[in-house]
């Protein structure tokens, strides 16, 4: 297998839709993953997986019961399983994603924001 | 649990020793760790962890058998379990670690380098 390294600007220049999160690299199980968010998701939670959120660039909010994170270029937070929460963005923000690969982007809130089927880029 | 965000560069500015990983969160069974890193570490590898290398600032190269990969800042790699790899850095280079927590720095290759007590910053 060829070892390549991925530059995420490059990746991400590769697409434009929102909530679409993509693959872009594997290991242990979990998937690195790029995503485009703009608006509202909705508010679900992950039963079995821990979900880790990195902004690349634009500002992330993350709504949680008691309170609301904000996270710019360069910070990240880990969401622990079972925690409700529901991402935001009112600009257009970039996000790496790392977690599990059984996990689906809407958790248990299964709606046709899901996708089931995530494309490799 | 209290769910906070983490900033990179905070906590980058928090220590200043190389080849040292730092401990800045953890996901389903992962480590994300923080470290700097310059001049030549061992090559080495893990027989059971993929490890993900994703490059914060400066230019961190990465000898392979057959190639050597050089990353700079918003660039990562996956080296897969088994894979020999050195890496090294001529300047320092900020890097986020992302593995197993049963990970060790040095892999195989035991040496004063090993660095088998992680601090959490």
């Amino acid at each position: 297998m060829q070892i390549e390294k991925v530059n995420l600007q490059d990746k991400l220049n590769t697409f434009s839709e929102h909530w679409t999160p993509k693959i872009v690299g594997e290991l242990n199980d979990q998937f690195v993953k790029l995503a485009k968010l703009q608006g509202e998701f909705v508010m679900h939670q992950h039963e079995n997986e821990d979900e880790l959120f990195f902004v690349v660039s634009g500002t992330l909010f993350i709504e949680l019961a008691d309170t609301t994170l904000e996270l710019g270029p360069g910070e990240m937070v880990v969401i622990p399983k079972g925690t409700p929460h529901k991402p935001f963005a009112p600009e257009e923000v970039c996000v790496m994603l790392f977690e599990p690969k059984t996990t689906l982007n809407t958790g248990d809130a299964v709606s046709d924001l899901t996708v089931d089927k995530l494309e490799k880029i």
